[in-house]
């Protein structure tokens, strides 16, 4: 359903004047209208340049209140997913003008009682201009040498007050015990007791050691988010360092702003979604994930999270499980993304989630799933991989729980193995 | 009230869950905690680093639904005003590290049924980091040669589909008409009829032309939104040409863009807010106007949209007049920015915005306002200028009225002055 001539994009939508005037005023108001009909806007010019409706699906109503500001009779409140056809060269393959037609002023139309985008179907030129993941989960399978199987990681904790000699102690732990990837949180970018030069002078050592004696080099994911000027800087320093991966809040830096650490980056993005909900936790109103991450992924994230099932965020499983295809999915040639799978993870989910997602192509992140063990740190990744090994290897959770002490005794602290 | 050593952030929350529960939560996850308490978080650490909330105010509940995903008992639901302080070391005066304090992952906490940023009080490291904006309102007005009185405006319509020579014709009319500012549509990025470099080639003589015979030079904002790598040579091609302003969609190239261009630019830059909705229309979720313009302020820009009264948007009077106050109120020290009034403007609402504000330290768009007037865009301009001179005289609409033939034929189209 690609057409290289236009750009696709799916709203949900809710109005409460008649469907067809709302629908108008989001085309219109997106493309070559304003609010009164005005001298030279031509029917040629419309003919070529009017964003246009090409479907439009009435919808049960939620029962969530209608955006404020709603204008019409709220007796004749209707819900619809629109597909809305923009032609390209109203902005060309540029994400920043491409966003301010499918994703702009619409968000304050008082004729909407809600203006979701919950999908983006894009022509191949995005793909000319944008180099999307440079690494993927190949690039980082290599890296951290785990072929195969999931790539297991935790996020440092607490997420912030360590200083970098307990830090370098926590991250020789976690690779003793065979972790494949560590990341800071995202709250942890260059405050004072650890600041990002600080944190790879004192964790990259730890890491060459262990790769010297081991041949296997876990990957530490710095947060180098900061002001464009610094992201560049930041990168070389983790990688002249012998680090292999960089973290960027995908939001605080903005999407074009991770399409400039991209054209620098040498390793991979690990991409990091915090304030993500802001505009997406709202079934009335902004950007779903399905749409978001295509955009992600041109820009060049190698990792994206996802959450994982039975997260201690707000999002369900389905939609969880739907983030997770998306970044897997084709998208105009690119490589995947690899799903990172975080918040409130520990051993116990694993069985449930592989067989939901049916692949071991995934970041699974355990933080206080880790750290928390009442064993510790070691015994809190055994107990992630051998729950992951059990899983894949198609046992079941009985067997799994008496094969394993660490995942075992992980349940005294978490609570029973999902199955 | 400001701190030097912390950021202190205000929120509106709701819960389900005991109030004080989900403010801890909250204050938790955006800096210390995790879902359980793990080792080495001390209580010196906590001391330390934790975020507290120092004051919860509880609010009437508005009747908005619940967030997705939300727990507890709906039937105890409350909704309150939360002021956080988080310590200035956790992240630095780096608003990307901020953010992902202040506006990260706090959006997807299934235990707040609404969270919205609606204030930040930022200790002045913010301003020594950040250079704010370069020229503001006394800048602007030297540079439109309009040292007292509204600064009037329009943008460009229709917004896209303009051929160069067309968008020529149409400047040349607005300038001899007396316009002070001109600005693209944020439509207009890089389109294939009109992309930025011909837009600057034919619109710049034209100006130019105009400036040679009477001295002023209108200001035209292109719209020089792209990736962060196009942005620079963007303003370079604009500030060859002799233009004296650059717009950019602030969410589109983010606020880290936006910083970005500030420590290059020769020129204001108009702040565009094109999917400010997003994250705000809600009352139950994101960031307000109040939080986000200080950013704004902060990364640099000259101008922000802030909409004006009787807007074709969602936004209440009250709301575009308290943006208006924001982005005029002090801020470290730094220069204000010229709000700019704009969607839904003409010369019927001048003397009820200006009995309102107070101040004609304003930009003041009219596009359908304009372009939309029977007797053309001269005459449109006219009845701006007509109409906001006499709103800062202090006489009256019916006197206004009376003596300006292009304000009373605007009235045949756009209805009746606005007393």
């Amino acid at each position: 359903m690609t057409n290289e001539r236009f750009v696709t994009a799916t709203y949900i939508v809710e109005t409460c004047l008649p469907l067809q005037r709302a629908v108008d005023v989001l085309a219109g108001e997106q493309s070559t209208g304003t609010f009164v009909r005005v001298g030279r806007e031509t029917a040629e010019l419309r003919a070529e340049f009017a964003a246009t409706a090409v479907e439009v699906t009435e919808l049960p109503l939620t029962g969530s209140s209608a955006l404020p500001g709603t204008v019409g009779d709220p007796a004749h409140r209707r819900r619809a997913r629109v597909v809305v056809r923009f032609p390209l060269d109203n902005f060309g393959p540029s994400i920043p003008n491409l966003l301010a037609a499918v994703a702009g002023n619409l968000f304050e139309i008082k004729e909407l009682a809600a203006i979701k985008l919950i999908d983006l179907d894009l022509p191949q030129e995005f793909a000319e201009r944008y180099r999307g993941p440079q690494f993927g989960v190949e690039g980082t399978r290599r890296l951290v040498s785990r072929p195969r199987g999931a790539m297991l990681g935790t996020i440092i904790k607490p997420s912030i007050g360590l200083s970098p000699e307990e830090l370098a102690e926590v991250v020789g732990e976690l690779a003793g015990a065979g972790i494949d990837f560590i990341k800071d949180d995202e709250l942890q970018g260059n405050g004072r007791k650890a600041p990002l030069a600080e944190r790879v002078k004192a964790v990259m050592p730890v890491l060459e050691r262990h790769a010297d004696r081991t041949g296997v080099k876990p990957m530490y994911a710095f947060n180098i988010t900061d002001d464009i000027d610094r992201l560049e800087a930041n990168h070389d320093l983790v990688v002249a360092a012998g680090g292999t991966c960089v973290m960027a809040c995908v939001n605080m830096i903005g999407l074009a702003g991770l399409e400039h650490l991209r054209r620098r980056s040498q390793v991979p993005i690990h991409g990091h979604r915090a304030m993500f909900g802001a505009f997406s936790r709202s079934d009335q109103l902004g950007i779903g994930f399905r749409a978001w991450q295509k955009l992600v992924r041109l820009c060049g994230a190698d990792h994206l999270h996802t959450n994982g099932i039975s997260n201690k965020f707000y999002e369900t499983d389905d939609q969880v499980l739907d983030s997770i295809a998306a970044v897997r999915a084709p998208l105009l040639g690119l490589r995947s993304m690899v799903p990172v799978l975080s918040s409130g993870q520990w051993g116990g989910l694993a069985h449930a989630t592989f067989r939901e997602v049916g692949t071991t192509d995934l970041l699974v992140l355990a933080g206080g799933g880790i750290h928390g063990h009442p064993d510790g740190v070691a015994a809190g990744v055994a107990s992630m991989r051998d729950a992951w090994e059990s899983a894949a290897r198609g046992d079941d959770v009985t067997s799994a729980l008496e094969r394993s002490t660490p995942l075992r005794r992980a349940t005294e602290t978490f609570g029973p193995v999902r199955v």
